[in-house]
């Protein structure tokens, strides 16, 4: 970031002791009332600030008529006002010494009318002054989980958990897509930020913030045009693989370009440049939402592969072989035992199994602990740098899960571990969020997803190998 | 199938009047007891007979020491005994007149040893000279939903609704993820069948008795290897596109063609030239367990598109550029709206949204008319072939599903409508279940993946037009 100043605000942006929403409204037809209600609802410590002149409280807490007649000082302002109002709100903000801005208003560079990208560069004027960051405008805001600071019009994103991912997106649609994606799959977000038209904070900005940010372990990035696609690239290689960053841009399609230069201002254009670009700065590409978030998870929480070779430990034998498959066309290697581990394989299961890898269990059903002994031998076998246990449920198996469960959790993921630990309804649930939470393994929704996500650690740290990131990857 | 008498009896094993459990147990340990719970929780109208020598009665169900024993009629005899102890089994069914078998019990061609090849020859001669369709060894079993015949060792796959898509599956685990998927998606289902080691039921026994089968309205297979790939043709192309046959296989890899051999007995090989040799015989293809269930749904619930011009309708832009960058690279076109259309667009949104397609709803969140409108314009343009409506969730767009919904349950999908409407667990769940079980839409969990199922209609029907299939698909 060119600007210290804004770099520094930025910080305070994210944890504001005190917040101020111009616009804040108890009419549910007003973002005003939703941001209002994200807030309250929120369990944010801080102080919050409705201004709104025509209002004595709002949501019981007292308003005011401007920033001006509130006594303390205001870290962070939320505007949901008209556009034409926001000059008047910028000027207000920089008198008050208000350190950031979130701008959720639309009608600027995004519209047809050049009188929208007119004011949206008189905004970026006052704000560049005054050394404001600017999140927005044309912008749902962002949520800061770590701080319960849910400064969106999105009460709900509230409900998700905390944890290591950042997501900085250029769209509201695809960040509550993986937000509900990861409420459902129980993944630990720190941040997630719309971008919009990108004011003064733009990809670079916020790579550079979230390279400091204690609570942020992975960035991924959600793309669609890019401005100035080398600034970004230049902030990617300055985390020198300290923090993983993960990609997925659209706009590879005609429509779709065309589509982005309406909605955020910027042609997506030459998406195979910015793709090749983003690699080389370090940047791991993915092609869906679903696979941004499996990846962006299996980042934070897994360690990396010192190698390509992978076990496969199945309960039946199809789903292993669905990712032996997978595992093969995305450029690793279905391992060979070590023959110590190999004799212990075949002590455990009789020889109508597939003792070698992948490894059909099933005959194990019934064994817990010759199900622990296959794992702890591929665990310990030196010829092995990431693990797959895939088990489908069957009433038979049901004490399976927690059969190994106590030898994961002890172990925790001196290599990674990818599972697809999948039963109705129900069943494992509690099981499998004590291994996740517990450290010992991250659990995906199909055999095929479990060995794509294990391929994309792998992939990163062929990467960052070649890109010659020399920090460790911090456990 | 070459015998018309297997065929017939195939009929009877599927809905039996009496179901017969060989290896009955109340001991937990045993599959005999896991069978025996599938039956008697699975709600079957039939009678369910135990057969145990050593139990007076087995689950308050009077048990009998042998077949021979129950004076009524067994139409299916459902087999959980050690392999050596099967011929003789074989030879009391056949002395019983039993129409048909499921043999769950393991230990025959996919061991390593010699013995098991011999034992199940064996066993296929006795079947044959006999009439009996065998569906295993080696196998869970199978479930007839629609007649609640839980015939599995799995009792939760009574919790599957019922509904038209019939998966045959060469893997026990593979048909549990599926099923599983189903049961979270509330996917219809009439059959699921493990095929096992294929004594003398195979792929093409399934496909042409399930092109009779009235409850099945989309057939899908899940093969490893195949022995007699040019039987599963004739028997596809048999179809003539009347009931969609889908199918997904692996073995692609080194490991998994090699797994295929120890698994099921068979060599998965020569990948790429069955893959060829199934799109022939019009057998649409898919690479993964999660596209296999979404294309069967696709196929089952919505009709086919007449052409390659879809429209996107989305209430937020970046989830539109993601369908159209899958649809265009999936081979379907952004249709351009007829004039009339976009004419009526223009007026209900604003400029600054994207109007032409794909189409930001966003600016209309709060107007359930306009999104109403924008729909209803887009279902009579006759320039679109297909619909994708996607919208996640908002605090400010509740309201949206319910405001469209009566006008999609009246239309009901007279051109297909793949839905992704998204929101956090609790708030969409019972307006996206009347949807889909109103026969207006049905909704998948991402953009990428609605585009990639509408997408596969248009291929499905290119293939059969390809083929010159003539029979009108069914509504």
């Amino acid at each position: 970031m060119s600007n210290p100043v804004l770099l520094q605000n930025l910080k305070t942006l994210f944890n504001p002791h005190a917040v101020a929403v111009i616009g804040a409204s108890e009419n549910p037809d007003k973002l005003g009332f939703h941001v209002m209600k994200s807030l309250t609802t929120g369990r944010f410590k801080g102080t919050i600030v409705p201004v709104n002149p025509g209002a004595k409280s709002v949501m019981s807490l007292p308003a005011f008529s401007s920033m001006g007649d509130f006594p303390g000082e205001i870290g962070l302002a939320i505007v949901v006002l008209p556009a034409k109002l926001v000059p008047g709100i910028f000027q207000e903000c920089s008198r008050k010494g208000v350190k950031g801005i979130v701008l959720i208003s639309a009608g600027f560079r995004e519209i047809d009318d050049s009188q929208g990208a007119l004011l949206q560069s008189t905004l970026a004027d006052l704000a560049n002054k005054a050394g404001i960051p600017v999140i927005g405008p044309n912008t749902f805001g962002m949520v800061n989980l770590h701080i319960d600071l849910n400064a969106s019009f999105t009460p709900e994103f509230s409900w998700l958990p905390k944890g290591g991912i950042a997501l900085v997106s250029q769209s509201g649609g695809i960040s509550h897509l993986m937000g509900f994606m990861a409420m459902r799959q129980n993944t630990g977000v720190s941040k997630i930020v719309g971008l919009g038209n990108r004011l003064n904070v733009d990809f670079p900005e916020m790579v550079t913030y979230l390279m400091g940010d204690p609570d942020t372990r992975v960035i991924a990035l959600y793309l669609e045009g890019l401005d100035e696609p080398r600034r970004l690239m230049e902030a990617a290689k300055q985390t020198r693989f300290v923090k993983p960053v993960v990609a997925y841009k659209t706009g590879s399609s005609r429509t779709g370009n065309h589509a982005s230069l309406s909605h955020t201002g910027s042609l997506a254009g030459r998406h195979e440049i910015y793709e090749g670009a983003l690699r080389q700065s370090g940047v791991l590409y993915v092609d869906s939402a679903e696979r941004l978030l499996d990846t962006a998870r299996a980042l934070a929480l897994c360690p990396l592969p010192k190698g390509r070779e992978v076990a496969i430990l199945s309960g039946q034998a199809g789903p292993g072989m669905a990712a032996s498959d997978v595992c093969e066309a995305e450029g690793m290697e279905i391992a060979t035992f070590h023959p110590g581990t190999q004799r212990v394989i075949n002590e455990l299961l009789p020889p109508l199994a597939l003792r070698t890898n992948p490894v059909d269990m099933g005959p194990a059903w019934y064994n817990a602990s010759a199900i622990e002994g296959i794992i702890r031998a591929v665990m310990e076998d030196s010829d092995v740098d990431a693990i797959l246990i895939l088990m489908m449920f069957a009433s038979a198996n049901r004490a399976a899960v927690s059969g190994f469960s106590e030898l994961l959790l002890k172990w925790k993921q001196q290599k990674p571990v990818v599972a697809c630990l999948i039963a109705p309804p129900g069943i494992w649930d509690e099981e499998v969020r004590r291994l996740e939470e517990g450290g010992a393994l991250i659990n995906v929704p199909t055999p095929e997803r479990a060995a794509k996500t294990v391929a994309a650690l792998w992939q990163y740290e062929k990467m960052k190998r070649r890109n010659g990131g020399i920090t460790p990857y911090p456990k």
